[in-house]
């Protein structure tokens, strides 16, 4: 393994593996470096857009804190994550189709009874009633599926972000009842951009593309004997449900809330689970 | 752009480069992200791995610091330096071989007169006179060259990577004279592992790989008119020639260090630089 050229290169870090005792990893630093090496050959990458490529994963790296997760940005924004998400969750029919779990959930939302606001924020008005019925793909109810649910403030921002929410604001937790059925009430949610300050936003910019995100409120719902769901509710009419920055828009996850009887607005939406085969693929989520 | 799957999210993505202003930027990112889902593709990478590779990644920023560079050492470790160099310099006859800059360059390395020893630690011996001659391709002396010159101590470690080693030991930079002469005085190299306490390390463990180099002396010689040449001198008879953890090593960069009457090892190397045309594909280097 001596005198490397573009040629012999790819084969000779390739033979390096021949080590590896864990034969996952092996197939997967494979085709990683397999498809790293014919980038760079493609492009022919000069030796400065390699030491941008440098310096931008490393400030990527930087930003990130306990509150800030700046690569899972890259990975949404690239649709890496809606890919693997597809990839983990081919859907049976009757089950409710998955979308990007976003760098903004955080464990240990208040567990609170159906019915409740999860607005915390006195500025803000729980104008918003949400009604969801959890059931298995044959439609019958799952009772005692946990809800995790987050959303950001009126101002496009979750509470993480924003030293004037308070903590824990537009996140919650709910059981499903015996009916399957849960409920809460929050604000309607608002299209916002991802923090787009740090090397994501620079890489957006350089493209030409808009940071925007249409409006939606995150599910992750989990129950014993059923994969975790992760998916997020769109809201009908929003301008950017056509050119979501990360990819995460179906059309079988956009409500349409309609004013009630008392000038507020209702939505109603079923949640599908898919029984769990073997391990649940979204453990690593839930444990986040 | 909805209802986003599998088969069409890479074409989705692809598509928000269309307003990329900058075509070698859009030429870029349409590769990357085409090998990126590929290589996601093949493998049908599991969320667990893809959380795994976002953790990967962050620890890397997060470990570099103004002395430490992980995400070059990734880069080194995994061939795409090499491959990246080895595209940017295609070399005619004549022209010395390039190899990878490695992280740990130190710029302002002090100027010192041809012989003098670049050792500045007490405890070691520049045991090891090299001398060079800088010269075209056709062989002809190139005056006035500035090489600067870098390596670790006799424990494998670069000054910067040891408090106990005195500021700028084993760096110096050197003029060729007007016959294209240059000499100076330093200890043997020696074989050391690159730092594998990070996650390049882990991952170094995890595919079955040792972290060591073979012993080097590094160079980086320009002169005005001529490419920047990066390169490294090996040392005959090391045991990691053949397995060098960053694929480095090129027979026509290692030398044979023979002792001289004087007990004293004796080294010659002769430099041929590549005329400039263009911009200097290194000059990226030279302002790090």
């Amino acid at each position: 393994m001596r005198n490397l050229t573009e040629e012999n290169v790819t084969e000779a870090v390739l033979a390096k593996l021949e080590n590896c005792a864990n034969p996952r990893l092996k197939q997967i630093m494979t085709s990683l470096v397999t498809h790293l090496h014919a980038f760079v050959r493609e492009v022919e990458l000069t030796e400065e857009e390699w030491f941008h490529a440098i310096g931008f994963l490393t400030r990527t790296g930087q930003i990130c804190d306990d509150k800030r997760q700046e690569f899972i940005l890259l990975s949404d924004t690239l649709g890496v994550s809606i890919l693997v998400d597809a990839i983990a969750h081919r859907k049976p029919a009757g089950a409710t189709e998955s979308s990007v779990f976003g760098p903004f959930h955080v464990s240990g939302a208040p567990e609170l009874p159906n019915g409740a606001s999860i607005v915390r924020d006195p500025r803000m008005a729980a104008n918003l009633l949400f009604e969801g019925r959890v059931t298995d793909p044959d439609g019958n109810p799952i009772a005692g599926a946990l809800l995790d649910i987050w959303q950001t403030g009126e101002n496009g921002l979750y509470d993480v972000q924003d030293p004037e929410q308070p903590e824990m604001n537009l996140r919650g937790r709910f059981r499903s009842d015996a009916e399957g059925r849960c409920s809460f009430r929050t604000i309607p949610p608002v299209c916002y951009p991802i923090p787009d300050d740090g090397p994501v936003g620079d890489m957006l910019k350089a493209t030409g593309r808009h940071p925007w995100r249409p409006a939606h409120i995150h599910f992750m719902i989990s129950a014993p004997g059923y994969e975790t769901l992760i998916t997020m509710l769109f809201t009908e009419g929003d301008r950017y449900l056509d050119s979501d920055a990360v990819f995460g828009v179906k059309s079988s996850l956009v409500i349409d809330p309609k004013p009630d009887s008392d000038g507020k607005l209702h939505a109603e939406y079923t949640f599908g689970l898919k029984p769990a085969v073997g391990a649940d693929p979204n453990a690593v989520f839930t444990t986040a």
